[in-house]
């Protein structure tokens, strides 16, 4: 009964199937209005493609160049994401299940609002999708993952899928307003996608802050066990990252060079931060956390600068650098302390602070880049200095890159603070301060945990019931 | 002792050795004998190939088309379908250890058999073999992998043995009858893979069925992490499925469309299941047998159609359906109550019923096609309307496609119900009703669970030895 | 105050910070010095290649025939190589936690020490690298965490990066005379990364023998979810194997047909793994430590020969024969017992010997090439006779691959001698015999594990904090 009062709050047996349900019936009717295949996936628009571009080979098709990474992406976002947050000892369920249903969602919503405002025919008013749009689409979906990771724990699945709705939306126009009005370029998406999703989450955390969190505190540590998924996580996001960053820059050099950046980032950031982590501690012991989240520091950063001639020893220091501000970030919380921001797996450090250093990252290396180094061939093709921008210079291209960083800053920050508002609302089915960090609340857990009875001693109290058994 | 008249049943320390040994010399003279390099995998032919058909680059090597594919198909088979069976509390190491096993044997023998119906040379008497053949035996032995999941911990890995010599032998022969005699398309194995190792495995469930499995009803349940453990397969299963589906599909618009088709039809069974699995808890609560399982339903039930113009709302529609069918299944079991059949993972719900949907919409898109959506070129191509089939509409291949699913489902049937009254021979070691779900019976299990000694306590009494420490 | 006596010798507060920090910064600096990006790469330099090279499509870029192939390795690198090490029950964190530190320096000082001796251009004094030199920095790390695997539990993190700093360098020496100087073909690596590796790690922890290594024996063992994780190594270097053996062939028909052999050899080998193991236990009981490791020998084995026309039961009977040596291997520990040499992960079993006879194998069918298999061309190209090794024959060339595996045996117990002398220094921070197999001693481990106190008792004593929560 005393559970039974403190559940009844979290009872989502009618908000959450039908949130489910509107929301994938009106995907069903959008996308029947508006999405179609691409030239590249339609069978009769690709023979007639082939033919028009004079093209002899099927290994032209944009497919061949993408899928690998896509899939790479795509193990980003479910089991990257997905197993990074289950070193709770009592949320894996939540970490990696909610983050399922919720990118499952949000592809299909940005393929949608990134559709509109991207690929729209003004002709026939259709969107044409191909494997672009999938990685596209993953991208922006990841946004809502990060945000997810300030809250992890302290929302109901039904808040998440707000969360995702609005950071979907949030992320189609601030990518617009980016990439399209301010030309920026942002393969990774240093500003688009870790920026802006790091401070939306933030915000909403800002706006939802709990003063009794410290009532679950019981749960809001690892296990060893727990701390070993969440390694699953971290090194599928690590390994895959050169994939994240190289996924749609240009075919060819573009695409190589974006995945060597990364690559050596990334390998840069993990030693900087051991070396952090173990200076921290009076015996020199590591800490996961810091393993677990810090060492991703440098793919984060390198999400803008990756494409460019940054130079292999230039993505070194930049791994260097984030791996070390990321780790001091993990041992000084100031947030919590000073601004009342509950932030569960600590995004700020992750997310917030090295996607805002990448977005300042890239704007420097663009305006230093030079006809010499790229060629000025290369130089039109990496910057996309055609058509309205044929005649911007690498410093203004500079300049708008740093605004653009602001901007993805300013939608997070601003959205964040009206999506939290909403998720106020007593509606959610959201748990009590000391009923958090509890997969109870949400999913039917399996009670004995590594008891098993002895051999001949039959327990007719089953855990769980497997159907069909 | 009591353990040892318990287990006296399960000792396979001869059959288990010998049924290894004896198939797998069986293998390398079959190998021998019949087993060769193909055009593009001979070092000698491939030069003569790019020399006869006038390809100028060694990306033109169907490797290219199709490794990234195969890797991905490979993950499932192993890492997917082996984790998903790692649910139970006390049987995961039977449940990816045995998947490894009858995998490992099942690609070989699949090799020859889909060779000697499929790519057998005439005039040589070999077969000839390539990174498609490769992808191939992967499906063909996904179909034996199925058919395990309903029989998980009740049965020895010899009997496994034998249900993938008989699943692979028969699959050739329903895919040589489905794909070259009836001329179905399955790319993704709606019906020769899921239709027909579903109902393969059932069947030998059903003729296996033990009345006193209760006596085993401690064990039938899953723990905490072991859940955790399964969302591993079922993820990677889910991530990797359009690549399943795509890849040995048409090169260019084929792979392309396929992967996309596939894509949106998960991200819809995702929210359907969550919402099923809510409304049928009375608070609301999911389960993580429906997350694990039902979620990869819109995978299976695009098969078939994939490939084809089905549209992405159309694919929306199959995987939203599928997701509410299939956690139906899970939350009324009436074959074990009406039918005596027991079915561990509940394959029924998602291979059986999603992978005879898959098969029946595939002929229902099939049958709907036009030459205004595909073209005259692209039908021709997606359908392989050429030789003997020249002259097929659409409707007939409709038909025909209708028909292939009631194939598979026939050979699973009556294959099954066969293979498992040789199983019913008392010479396999199989567990009996008290002993099922337990790693004991075939694995040497670490004794103490979780219990490390504190420091400085020696505890002589190994848990179990590793070697050379 | 126990704990703080046991634990003073691991305290590396200042040196491991020093070590990363030091070295660290010196990779920026030789890579501003060296490094550089290809021609394939840079943005420039791609745009002229394609005009000099008369190149129409940026798909022949090298990143589109090796990218899929390089993050299968890498996965194998940090996922494969990190989870097949933590079978031990305490000693997960170190397993994957240092050899993502070790990796991930390595690779760095794996670049610049291979570009050195193979893309050095005299002209500039630059090294210039690509998608190809970061599989390569990957291949050569791996032996270094091969030699991790002997000495896992025992060493201090300062000692691993000493390991891998003089690994590295070894391997790049050894690697230049083998495949250099000797003109051997080694695309997989058995000789120089595995025969190498192996005995380079078992050569160190001869050295460092310690006699009183049982009063750590409460922690040798592996607890049943353990053994579960390791399984996510195994499976992910059993499944990427074939990746690993062709990411660096030819083009064309070498990478196809490298891929094809080894997921031939590797299926073989896992069946006669199972039947030894299940011959030795009077039960037919199998051992995990069996299936974690010797299902994988046959992949080691095909290093060398998966890319010569080895035919398809070659590689059968090549993965049958390790299978059964590499099991044995771990049912008599020999070494142990009369070589005074603890090899915690059984590398000896598992890259070591099949490594070793991989090379001989190798040296065997080179030997074996005929110009009626290959073609004359062909012959050419496998074995690059070209240039000063134009007239070689195909005897000459095994006699060479013999010498080329003895070379590699030589350089791994030389350098392991040595490499064991200095880690011999008192100033590492290694563990004491009874505090070995310990993460407590490197990490700050979360205390309580799996308990969880019942809901509502508010536990304020955390196991560990997390930041910002």
């Amino acid at each position: 009964m005393l559970t039974d009062r403190l559940n009844s709050n979290t009872n989502i047996r009618i908000s959450l199937p039908a949130v489910c349900f509107v929301w994938q019936i009106a995907m069903i009717v959008l996308f029947g209005v508006f999405i179609r295949y691409d030239e590249e996936s339609d069978v009769r628009k690709w023979i007639e493609f082939k033919v028009s571009h004079n093209i002899t080979s099927d290994i032209e098709n944009d497919f061949y160049f993408r899928y690998p990474s896509f899939q790479d992406v795509h193990v980003m976002i479910f089991v990257g994401f997905g197993f990074l947050m289950t070193f709770l000892k009592r949320y894996s369920f939540g970490g990696v299940g909610f983050n399922f249903l919720i990118a499952s969602f949000g592809v299909q919503w940005a393929l949608l609002m990134q559709g509109w405002f991207h690929a729209l025919d003004p002709d026939t008013g259709k969107i044409s999708i191909g494997v672009e749009s999938l990685i596209n689409a993953d991208f922006c979906v990841a946004s809502s993952l990060i945000a997810y990771g300030a809250l992890l724990g302290k929302v109901s699945p039904v808040q998440l899928m707000v969360v995702t709705l609005f950071g979907v939306t949030l992320f189609a126009v601030e990518e617009y307003i980016i990439l399209s009005l301010l030309h920026c370029r942002d393969a990774g998406g240093s500003m688009v996608i870790h920026a802006f999703g790091g401070y939306y989450g933030l915000a909403i955390s800002w706006v939802l802050y709990r003063p009794n969190l410290n009532q679950s505190k019981r749960l809001s540590g690892s296990t060893y066990h727990s701390d070993v998924f969440a390694m699953i996580g971290t090194l599928f996001l690590w390994m895959f990252w050169p994939s994240f960053n190289s996924a749609i820059t240009d075919h060819g050099s573009g695409q190589h060079r974006a995945a060597i950046n990364t690559y050596i980032a990334l390998a840069s950031s993990v030693l900087t931060t051991v070396a952090i982590s173990s200076m921290s501690d009076k015996r020199g012991k590591l800490d996961m956390v810091h393993i677990q989240n810090a060492t991703l520091a440098g793919g984060v950063a390198m999400g803008t600068a990756a494409e460019f001639m940054i130079t292999p020893y230039g993505s070194l220091i930049v791994g260097f650098c984030c791996g070390i501000i990321s780790t001091f970030g993990y041992l000084f919380p100031m947030m919590e302390k000073y601004l009342k921001l509950q932030d569960t797996c600590g995004i700020h450090n992750l997310h917030a602070v090295p996607g805002m250093l990448g977005g300042f990252i890239g704007a420097i290396v663009a305006a230093a880049a030079t006809e010499e180094v790229y060629g000025r061939e290369g130089l039109i093709e990496t910057f996309d200095f055609e058509g309205d921008f044929a005649s911007r210079t690498v410093l203004t291209q500079g300049g708008f890159q740093a605004a653009g960083t602001c901007v993805s800053i300013a939608f997070g920050v601003v959205g964040g603070v009206v999506v939290g508002l909403i998720l106020r609302l007593p509606i959610w089915g959201d748990p009590s301060d000391d009923n958090c960090y509890d997969d109870e609340a949400y999913w039917e857990v399996p009670e004995e945990e590594e008891s098993i009875p002895p051999v001949l001693e039959y327990n007719n109290h089953m855990t769980r019931k497997h159907p069909d058994m």
